[in-house]
């Protein structure tokens, strides 16, 4: 099924950008598991002359310990290669002078160590989890609406994704609330933000034509990708249904069972 | 200055609905207080022979607790007289069949009792406060991301109210929230609803241009309110902002300082 009509296109491809979790992995108590084949499919793109990224809108960790939690399941990553969302905003704040009120993860709040915290002019919220209490909302939507302009920045925009224990709600859910609390229109950093795909294609120094963005999230893996120029294949593992193969506004450039039939299917059809 | 143009059109009045938190009382800890006032202009109301209702979008009590929490704030109101969304949401799962997973406060929970909650086939929230949790966020999103259609009823649409210790995320933030997880639109039981001002019409026995809406909320008392026909007044207590009377799409037919300079406008200018 990997030998699908796409794979006409993976002639040209130089470069492969790979989601996280829900492609390389499920997460959940401690730390989740590999899936199936994503370990062995990771080694084959490491081992061809295809420039790899990794792209996640990860915020529940430093990219460090995210990188080392990746290591344990057996994954080769370095932390260079990884792009999560917590740098780029950092750097968003620091140009524009903005002094942020958390509302993360505990264990992402690291990232945010060079940054002045003081007497807040803007909100950051990422995928906080349990940290999501009516208590942390309140205090965020208060810094918010006592701005005279309320500036929020949303690290991702995803509605929710799968852990070995069921599906979680994620940050954009959270976001969309303080949206409507506030009146104000987020500004997301993370996937689908075209800059934030941009980033990525810098780095690798490829055209985005040249570029398979490879994710289990229709709309902001798959979707953003293609708004960029990218092919963008969709894996039917993490959070992924069988109704986006019928989504009204995104389609994929290919489905594939998963990580390990996507590069099968990518190395095969290349010509290199 | 509540000698306002609005003043004129009291003459043919005959009924008046009151919100209640913001106008009668600010919530807070330990109930709440009245405000400066109000008790006396709830008196001077029943005293005249103007119909009163009290309609609201109060969430946390049954219709019971509720109205004795105001009777000891020194309110004389009938339980009869008090319109909230739980026994509205009530008759419309009965209608329809349906088997609510409750996402409420504890103390309104009494008044689903009567409801069959076993293998939920929707999903009812209301001002759930504390119990706004992300465990119990992802336990409703999961009942509705499982059924095939799936139905969700908000107890009001609010962004945000006030209570002693500041303001506080009302149950349309979650809403919002919930509806962006699943790509829904919420049913909303409660103000602005125009069905749910109609029930007290009805029960009123009045024409919407005899009667005039009171209240604290531009968009959701007032907007609402005149949306069915009725005039709407703003106090300017409560939720209150001053930005609300230069609001974009909701103009109240007057802004009165508060309830008491509201009922000393009404009982002078109409036509007995």
């Amino acid at each position: 099924m990997a030998d699908d009509k796409w794979t006409e296109s993976v002639r040209s491809v130089k470069g492969v950008i790979l989601d996280m979790c829900g492609v390389l992995y499920d997460s959940g108590e401690g730390g989740g598991v590999p899936i199936e084949g994503s370990v062995e499919a990771v080694k084959r793109l490491k081992a061809s002359d295809l420039q790899l990224r990794f792209c996640t809108n990860e915020t529940q960790a430093t990219r460090e310990k995210f990188v080392a939690k990746l290591c344990r399941m057996g994954f080769e990553i370095n932390v260079s290669e990884v792009f999560p969302p917590a740098p780029a905003v950092v750097s968003v704040l620091k140009q524009r002078n903005l002094r942020p009120h958390l509302l993360v993860h505990d264990d992402v709040v690291p990232e945010f160590d060079g940054v002045d915290k003081s007497n807040p002019n803007c909100v950051v919220i990422g995928d906080a989890a349990d940290n999501f209490s009516y208590e942390n909302m309140n205090a965020a939507f208060r810094v918010l609406i006592g701005l005279e302009k309320p500036v929020l920045f949303s690290m991702g925009r995803g509605r929710y994704y799968k852990e070995t224990d069921g599906l979680k709600l994620d940050v954009g859910v959270y976001m969309k609330a303080l949206e409507y609390a506030c009146d104000v229109e987020a500004e997301v950093v993370g996937k689908p933000a075209p800059m934030f795909f941009q980033t990525v294609l810098n780095d690798m120094g490829l055209q985005p034509h040249e570029v398979f963005m490879i994710g289990d999230d229709l709309v902001n893996d798959v979707g953003g990708a293609q708004q960029c120029g990218m092919k963008g294949l969709q894996v039917r593992t993490g959070k992924y249904r069988p109704s986006d193969e019928r989504h009204p506004t995104v389609t994929a450039d290919g489905y594939v069972d998963n990580l390990a039939a996507a590069v099968d299917a990518i190395l095969k059809h290349r010509c290199p």
